[in-house]
């Protein structure tokens, strides 16, 4: 049987004890506000990725815990100001901050995160990390941000201009996407003192596990229930994203189907029925069964990739692995 | 004749070249938002304090040049957020960044910014900064960024209130303005690996100096030349800001001049004429020159703590007390 939901659940705690350590402070509006998502539950998916990185890479668990704090808190920065410029009302299952505080507290509730995330890394200095190492980590912790801001963009742009490629599509999801998965294993392993060729392997590897991520979050949002995930599915749809899904379809459905499926696209007052036929030009086409085939061949090459990292803690790098196939087969 | 001015240009132009060495990547778009404040001008008074502050701690000028991008930086990310919640149109003689590019491409270019403060602060090693040394600097760094968050959240709480002390001002004061003067000192001096003594003092001054320029602010906000300022005057009133002369004046005020400008203080569809009848209740009760004395006690206050620190670097002492003097004086 599995051990990693119960690892999972460990490791959830630990890091949930030490974000409530370090992010508090006055007005009590700002913290409510700010932890508003972390009280209301996650996954915490990229605190364990940091965490079994660096075991992976020699490393102890608590020494990453610093670390996978600062993702997750950083994530869940870029989880409020998405949620405000994508105008969603539901997350995790508990109304938005924007939704319960307002805009501009939503605004500086993200900014807080985005601070305190640094501030959670500086403190694996506390568990012993070294100078050198806590600073590498700190690089790819702003890489992450940067690219994050970079890919937010491009999901904009691609959803205001007609079509997309595949190309395109990829360039994004591995910015907006890929890059906290990217960070997540690289300040795990720069925590454990890891060589840069081992960075390099965790590198390509969440790259492709991102990808991965990201096709099946595109295909919960069309078939997803609504009661599992926490928020409203086909929203996609309305705010006009180019999902791998939409991109596939236009590329094979007749003219009047992809007119239809445009005139949907974006559209912020459609109706269900409007969205609902939407979906159904999509999942006719076949593009759920042409996305889940692209995310099993990258979630394929980041096993390989894992399991050709060289570790004396077995137990972590399966745990990894099972990580990776959890990320495309879940259904929340 | 001073040598201030001479040499705020020669930090400027160095921080500049630093900044534009720092930010940049892909999609344009997203970079020219994020540097649209940069391009178009600014005093860098935060970053002539950081470097004045490593000269004064014994660092040299170059070495403090990291720093001071990055405080002007984080300064600039917090102007794009402020503009948005502030509605304001209008930012140093240009359209708000926001009024350009819209709230969604906004919000992700000053997180953007945030990021990339961080990043200009990591280079310090690549200038020789001990590691110990910049991550010091870092906790600077980040605490000013979350402490200015604070104290933007108090400002919105405070104008939603009917009335506010001057202790409540002075509060979100040196959390909203003061945090990044100080940060700007302190990143300085540690850059420069000065003891925490010197440190503290200069914390203090530069609170004390905060202080007095956010004051300085408020009756530029009243008094000051639209052309001049580069962005409009009496927009405090509509936005109902809790500025030190409101304070007063709702405090010695009769009861029929307290409900008039009460009615106006937030009105977000204010006419001009409306504006200017309650800055006329401001103006002839005495605040302004209530805010002026404050405003003097503050930066004496400085000048004094600013004296007191022993240094073989008198220049950059003196230009450092300049400044202070600058910041209370100044028409822009």
């Amino acid at each position: 049987m599995s051990k990693l939901p119960e690892y999972a659940k460990h490791i959830a705690s630990k890091v949930d004890e030490f974000i409530y350590e370090t992010v508090k402070g006055s007005p009590e509006l700002l913290y409510n506000a700010s932890l508003h998502y972390v009280k209301a539950g996650g996954k915490r998916l990229r605190p364990l990725i940091t965490v079994l990185s660096c075991r992976v890479c020699g490393g102890n668990e608590d020494l990453a815990v610093p670390g996978a704090a600062a993702i997750e808190i950083l994530h869940t920065f870029t989880l409020i100001h998405d949620d405000i410029i994508d105008r969603d009302e539901l997350r995790r299952g508990v109304p938005t901050v924007h939704k319960l505080w307002g805009e501009d507290i939503a605004i500086i509730a993200g900014d807080t995160l985005h601070a305190y995330a640094y501030k959670c890394l500086l403190r694996a200095l506390e568990r012993g990390a070294k100078p050198e190492s806590v600073l590498r980590a700190f690089n790819h912790l702003i890489e992450s941000a940067i690219v994050v801001a970079e890919g937010q963009t491009l999901d904009l742009l691609l959803s205001r201009k007609e079509t997309a490629s595949i190309d395109e599509y990829l360039e994004m999801v591995e910015k907006k996407t890929a890059s906290l998965m990217i960070g997540s294993a690289l300040i795990g392993a720069s925590l454990a003192g890891a060589p840069p060729e081992i960075e390099n392997r965790l590198r390509e590897a969440m790259k492709a596990a991102g990808i991965a991520f990201q096709i099946r979050d595109d295909i919960l949002g069309l078939l997803g229930d609504e009661k599992v995930l926490g928020k409203p599915v086909l929203s996609d749809l309305r705010e006009g994203k180019r999902t791998i899904l939409v991109i596939y379809t236009l590329s094979v459905v007749d003219e009047m189907k992809k007119r239809k499926l445009l005139s949907v696209l974006g559209k912020r007052d459609a109706s269900i029925d409007e969205l609902r036929e939407a979906a159904e030009i999509i999942k006719s086409c076949g593009a759920v069964e042409y996305a889940d085939k692209i995310a099993e061949e990258y979630a394929k090459k980041a096993l390989e990739l894992i399991n050709s990292i060289e570790t004396r803690d077995l137990e972590a790098r399966e745990l990894l692995k099972e990580l990776v196939q959890f990320m495309i087969r879940r259904r929340y």
